[in-house]
């Protein structure tokens, strides 16, 4: 596909007018300012009035949770997780998740997100429902270990060496197995270190979920005399490629322990002010050169997964946070939401407009009414733009979306089956 | 109209199931639980799949500054104001501002809102783009007046009273003219109290900024010995009925005055955390009965004027913000967005699927990924529904929006005069 005469978001985050970008197979072949000429049975894509970016990276979220939006509103963190979240979760079949899995990955091309870093459970269901779709994930178990236990006998564990096993590179590497430790508090200093060794021996990806609340970031300095970060660190987990959600209570001496070690904070702003968690540092973390890529979490405590949406948070909330209007720039908020994300995917060749990366691109309709003027466009796409401005979504180089049509999911019998498995379990409370 | 078989909000801001409400004329005539008929040549609706709700009421914002979106990116406020927006403001002409406003209510319909209350100056021309649209606004003149000066002296108060003798009560009412004064620190007591009793004479609504930002709030402390809250009360200000927007720095003696004078906060989260002004008090002014409504602000500061993203921001922001998950219910985002601009307005019939109301109602098609599986809907609309989910948007009984036309807008040419009008200002810089 040759798209033609688009503006586009180049490789530092600023649009360019009116420039050609070719697609060949799964890759971008060409990136011009300048004419290309069109090959013979070529598509050619007229980009007037439309913009061409990096599709957005998902940093952290919890696809199959789509089934919970609503389930549990108005309550206290304790209260909605033991009431609401977990006894719904109980219930859950491999059918129920892979149907929450495929509404997620519906609204997430719809919205212009192709890749997102999941933690659950229930992982070869959404595995199915993933490779179906065309889009992409880094999937992982979130392991708990209590008491005494060995790793390897963690059911959750066996659960991602089955899935690492059957499933790891499945679609043509669009999914990606990755380890998980769910978090500080639901696991033991013996099953960190073993899960560091897991991560030495495979070389896989790591997620953890770390210093979401103060209570965890408190009673982790009770419990072990340091902070989650430096918990983490002195036992090796960061020594694998690690993406660790929120950090909302980080301190400023974990944030050289994450620069050092590569960490990537994935920051869920719209979570985190649901919850009353609190606002992650992004502005220190990014002064400190740490790489912060940005997540939804669930559904069920956004109650959307909307990158837009959450470009436009990630960029506001330290601003009133912080007391400082300039923050968190729209370029800054552009990089988390895509760069930053693949990188800490370990997609290292994708996330950009860039000749010889994957075509994960998305274009975005500027013909509402927010887009005029256009006096900047950086600013245009993360303060004014929706995800449904998105008018094509591609994967490495095949479209999933195209204005109004889903190509790669039966849209019907996705809202359909997610609604029948919500409304199942829903009956049983 | 008939609309059958449709999901909707009522009185008390809860959704009811597949409800009937008959529109006649400009009002809601009727609204049940079980099946009307329908009448001879009477237009039936299809409400399946559908939620009908009061329209949004935008409480606080400045229409013509679409033409500044995206202009002046990434500042603090005083070189945002000084280097940016005051001299744009300066180039204005009455032609620009008929665009600028004609674009915004554009996007406004296309969102959902079809009322806004306007504080900016060339109001007549305002006035002009909003009776050819068919919405409503509460137009006014943002008043400022330093020195000794009589407040009958200023050119925005005569402008506003050219105004209010010219256009209030045009459209059939669907334009009201209010006083404003645009802020402590740009008037005088004096003037003021002159404000005062300018609206006891002629029982026009007052608008008025206060306490947005801490410098404000502090100086004002400072010349004054009193809050601006406070001040305002001394002098009479609030005898009116009144808007006053952000109140983001009121403090606990502040409350119960604006309770007692049955003032409304404009609450603009978007705007007051992109200027890093703070967080709006909204769980105590709330808890105290003070009526608090919602407002984008300007598009230069938001970036857009849409009242979905301003709705999740609300509910969200305190969330974050206090520390308490339950700070603002999704309850009271829909109340803050409909009835109660509504009612600061002084349009005391509507902002409630209500018969008797006005008809000033939305249509949002839920078809889209994020209404599944609906398990709280009005949460859905809060946190998960976007703007163009809106597919009908009446005021008055009359259509202005719906399934992607424009009934009253010629859209191209409002985004073409629109463009055309920024671009010949911003070549001038």
């Amino acid at each position: 596909m040759l798209f033609c005469h688009i503006d586009y978001l180049d490789e530092n985050f600023c649009v360019r007018k009116a420039g050609y970008v070719r697609v060949k197979g799964a890759r971008i072949e060409a990136v011009s300012e300048t004419p290309l000429a069109s090959e013979e049975g070529e598509e050619v894509y007229d980009g007037r009035g439309r913009l061409l970016m990096p599709a957005l990276v998902n940093a952290h979220a919890h696809a199959p949770m789509t089934l919970l939006r609503g389930w549990g509103e108005n309550l206290n963190l304790q209260d909605w997780l033991n009431q609401r979240i977990f006894p719904f979760e109980a219930k859950l079949t491999d059918e129920a998740i892979c149907a929450g899995t495929t509404l997620a990955l519906a609204e997430m091309i719809r919205t212009g997100t192709v890749s997102s870093t999941e933690m659950y459970f229930g992982a070869e269901a959404m595995a199915r429902a993933l490779v179906a779709s065309g889009a992409k994930m880094n999937l992982s178990v979130g392991v708990t270990c209590f008491g005494d236990g060995d790793l390897a006998d963690q059911p959750r564990q066996q659960e991602a060496e089955r899935l690492i096993k059957n499933w790891n590179g499945a679609g043509e590497g669009r999914l990606v197995a990755d380890l998980s430790l769910h978090a500080e508090y639901t696991s033991t200093p013996k099953a960190v270190r073993q899960m560091a060794q897991r991560a030495a021996g495979t070389g896989l990806n790591m997620q953890v979920h770390m210093a979401e609340t103060k209570t965890e970031t408190d009673e982790c300095v009770e419990r072990h005399g340091k902070t989650p970060a430096r918990y983490f660190y002195d036992l090796g987990l960061f020594d694998a490629h690690t993406t660790a959600a929120h950090g909302v209570w980080l301190t400023d001496e974990d944030i050289p322990l994450l620069k050092e070690k590569d960490v990537t904070i994935a920051s869920c702003p719209a979570s985190n002010m649901k919850l009353a968690s609190g606002f992650c540092r992004t502005p220190a973390l990014l002064a400190a050169g740490v790489r912060v890529a940005l997540g939804t979490d669930g559904a069920a405590s956004n109650n959307n997964l909307d990158m837009f949406e959450e470009m436009k948070l990630f960029a506001l909330a330290p601003k009133g946070a912080f007391g400082d209007p300039r923050a968190v720039s729209a370029q800054q908020a552009l990089r988390a939401a895509t760069l930053s994300g693949a990188q800490a995917q370990g997609r290292w060749d994708t996330g950009a407009v860039k000749a010889g990366n994957r075509a994960d691109l998305i274009v975005l309709d500027c013909s509402a009414p927010w887009w005029t003027p256009g006096h900047d466009r950086a600013a245009d796409i993360v303060y004014a733009a929706k995800g449904t401005d998105v008018c094509l979504t591609m994967a490495d180089g095949r479209v999933l979306y195209r204005d109004g049509e889903y190509l790669t999911i039966d849209i019907e019998r996705a809202r359909h089956d997610a609604a029948a498995a919500a409304a199942a379990i829903a009956a049983q409370f």
